[in-house]
């Protein structure tokens, strides 16, 4: 027997949906490096939601998306506020400082990074006279959601925004995951609302339904000179653009996008529910595709034998934090079956 | 009616028989980042056919390919040697020099470099006693086919890789279209004999019937460590590898690889037939799927309205320098119907 | 009247000697680039104390000699571990990840890195199954003596060398203000004893006594390739490299740079006595130059009236921290008259 | 007996008069990093030549100045367009690429660019389709006098600064050797009429009487933004910028900055007459303080017994190119031994 799949939310091909206009388009020509006509479409569409005239670039991945997009906006001598567990901080092997910047960290609340925290960081940073020999904070980086399942309240979101335009700083959005948080039962706002506080951010794919993909939406018009010319020069520019033009058209006809968020937040639903009758305590308190729970050692020791999960870390001598995701690809039916073998553990 | 479609090798999907297989796939779970069942495949059938233990990645783009190469390959004051003509002095946006390194050009001969003007260069540097002020060339970049279509012979070859061991230089091979120059009819190496002239080389996916993919393959043992770490920093880590893994294990199977390339020499071979029952003449003497023709600007003119071509050039006031390329999607019939095309121009 | 100055170690011209020798020599001709019979005797004077063969470069400054050191020994994808409150991950604005390097920060004790600390670091970095996604630390970086003037005890030195061994790390020292570390009381070490624990480390001219300059030591032979090139390609090499060997080579002539260390060891001692007399409490145990107190606000506001010292931050609302530092150019004399003051408050 | 010297004008320290202020200085305690009194006075000195606001920031050498002041500008995407013998193509070991842009060179004339030739690259580049796919020309790179002594004339600066601002590039200046081009009897400018013509320049004083030094001159308010971290980012701030300041200071009070260029010029001109009477041909037609002749391959022999000089290249299988360098530190009656020397051979 298969073990269930709950390891993460990349670890299928795409949406079959995606996947039949790819085999439906497969022969047709197109022009090259995302001019074609697909492409175009997608761009479109993504527009007409948002009600907004972006400039878009589709790309390959989220660390690409999270380089070119640093990188192109910023001076050489300016960095990025974040915090310490944002992707860019950690597991991007060295990215954001590879194309000269330095990723500035703050301490995270759940993952979150607080406004009052920039604010306090940029209160002392100018009030330290040597601050023309530092790192000049330019940009806040925020995932929504992010890496430990959060999301921002409307509230957090306009703070952060009022903060960033205090010290005329940027604020981009890592939007990986972000069908799930549009999908979670807690968030506060549409797709619409939620550009409308930044600079920039980006659309995942990859973990949202495609074969790889993501959505660079530039919104602040300052901003949007060079992409083209920027992305090439990282190596972001597909050939082929086409293969991403198609996908993302898929993904934002017929609210595709939307169903699959709300796909992967039903199952993670019976999921928190079922842990919550099972008196498994949650270690953070996600309503997105990504659970925490603590369990016994033994107990996780005998369920990665018929489950495939992301061990997370000690949480004390006895327990293991144990992450759990959903996505389009998950059934309830795996769902349920989860929840027996944690019952019978 | 559809334009006839000579522009490029990368204007469609991807060969039927690999789209088959990512259908056949789409709903496996699979581990990410390259650690995939497919990819270890794919792997291990290429180094079969080169008989050799080669470290083996699959990234997205040539342009990626070539700036994660020579920037992991390289220190900070090294450079690369090439052509003028080359992709990586011309049509990458500086990605090279983004990452650190000159692109040091000489003269191209038929888009070739000539192995006595890499030894003079080099007799000239360290000649100059202000060398070690000057930027030190460690790496000599070549393309097989080249950007013209030309193809190296055994013996130059040789004399390239001879005068890299002199100087104690890297020899990287750009393989964008190397399918198609193993099947061109003045080629003189099998794959395995190919391989051993060069330290690096990447198979080229992209223009050779998949979606997107480049195959990295490292056969000097001293240029493997940390390349894996320094894909992911250059953006170049696909999360979900298994796309590029399916591919490439399709690719790999059957000799479908070969199969495409003889393909489209075929429709080449038809094409130079008849441009030379034509009267028409060469531009550059190409055996690969590029042919350059030099055509009366009036007829070139006539020509578009029916052909989709790449202009290549100004040949002089009263002619143009036309490209046809033609891939795995091309068909003969296609090229008949060009040439009648040409003929009553 | 002047106000006393005890506000760093580079506020004044260069040590008498060294300006005669420069005075001296000002009309002689010589060659450039470091290749002067005066920068080759420093080198010689320098090494022949360590009893090594050391390559020897000179730069102009701190920052420079980090940058420099860091971004020619290390790859692309490899970063630096040290403190919070090291000199490269503060107010360097960024030079180290300029030039594509993450500075990875551990919580200092007392401006010092603690080996177990490394270890810690490193056990858990290889415990995390994915860390070939994360920036590989390959280079502990210390001062000697620290931003907060400690000294490491050979103890220390010990554990810390036979950490970066165990991972195969380098360890780098910058020696800014290394005469006044090697004249502490607390120091256990000689020049030469100091340099052995080292693969590469600077000895700071700027704050030693002269106008400018650093001496890179690089005693790794592994190291030693290529660093003129990468000196000149980071904007390091000065033409008239004897500006820099003629200082060091009168630096290293009659013991002078450790005189000078002995001298504003003296006045530090001066001063540390009498706050201990005065009732002054440090807020950090230092016996090199630089000497940290904490002082009640008001008295604070009114030091500053006849002394120019170092705010070093808020104590608490009551008291301020500040530093005062002693050097080559500091008098006995205004050591006792800071004491008068002090006393007066 | 010492041989003559005429290899280069950065053979000697520094000016008399500007080691005399650094003695008069040495003992005198000021505030780091070009907050002293002296770098203001210097800049204002400065300043009040040109009659105009600039930002000036001095730094220690030529190759720093160049790669500081182009990578502060240009975007990351963006390269500097010069020609094939300038300084930064070719000495200065690929700073201007470590720091992230290429360098694109158009073939000189007698060491110049001409602004047809820029005209014609941008028309190209702009024609081919293609061009977002290569690097955005955005800087014009020039140095006055060139590497071969040679200097523009005002017609061909108007025509430079014409087709700058026809394709929107910044117009940056090398002024390593700028006071032996302003005094040099072909040159049509004034001191302030030069700057007009330059977004950026600097005024060099490595070559010009200084131990180091060069000053950093921006005009174009758009561009000031940044420097000063920038600066310290690229490892180029002075700690004790004092040392930098004094010596700009004494350069620009009495003239002395342009008695220095009418000093060499005095000395080049007795060489330029005595080369006509002892009919020595000049490779390259000067007049500023550096003159190439065509000498015999014997007689250059026995010359470089009895002089230093710089070896520029084999002119024929019988001739040399031989480079004559004078400057501040150059005597008139060594000219006139070196004419008998010559003479005599």
């Amino acid at each position: 027997m298969n073990k269930l799949m709950f390891l993460s939310d990349y670890m299928e091909g795409c949406h079959p949906l995606v996947l039949k206009r790819l085999n439906e388009t497969n022969l047709e020509s197109s022009s090259g490096y995302g001019t074609d006509i697909y492409s175009l479409a997608a761009k479109e569409k993504i527009n007409k939601i948002l009600n907004e005239d972006n400039d878009i670039y589709f790309v390959c991945g989220g660390t690409q998306t999270n380089f070119i997009v640093i990188d192109t906006i910023l001076k050489g001598y300016e960095g990025v506020l974040t915090i310490d567990t944002s992707h860019i901080a950690t597991h991007e092997a060295g990215a954001i400082e590879f194309s000269g910047h330095k990723v500035i960290t703050l301490p995270n609340i759940n993952g979150k990074i607080k406004a009052e925290d920039i604010d306090q960081y940029m209160t002392n940073f100018y009030n330290d006279t040597s601050y023309p020999h530092m790192v000049m904070p330019k940009m806040v980086y925020i995932s929504y959601p992010t890496e430990y399942g959060t999301i921002y309240s409307k509230e957090e979101l306009i703070n952060i925004r009022k903060v960033c335009d205090k010290y005329n700083m940027y604020l981009y959005c890592d939007g990986a995951r972000l069908a799930y948080g549009l999908k979670a039962s807690s968030n506060e706002l549409t797709f619409a609302e939620f550009a409308k506080f930044f600079d920039v951010f980006y659309i995942g794919g990859t973990k949202c339904g495609l074969l790889m993909g993501e959505a660079i939406v530039i919104r602040n018009n300052n901003l949007k000179t060079g992409f083209f010319t920027s992305i090439k020069m990282h190596g972001g520019l597909l050939a082929k653009g086409r293969i991403l033009g198609i996908q993302f058209d898929t993904l934002f006809t017929d609210n595709l996008y939307f169903k699959i968020g709300t796909s992967a937040i039903e199952c993670a639903s019976i999921l928190k529910e079922g842990f919550k009758k099972l008196n498994l305590v949650e270690y953070i308190n996600s309503d997105t595709n990504q659970l925490f729970i603590i369990l016994d050692n033994n107990k996780y020791k005998e369920l990665i034998k018929y489950v495939d999960v992301t061990y997370f870390g000690t949480y004390d001598k006895n327990n293991t934090i144990v992450r759990f995701v959903t996505s389009w690809a998950t059934k309830k039916e795996d769902c349920y079956k989860l929840l027996d073998i944690l019952e019978k553990l």
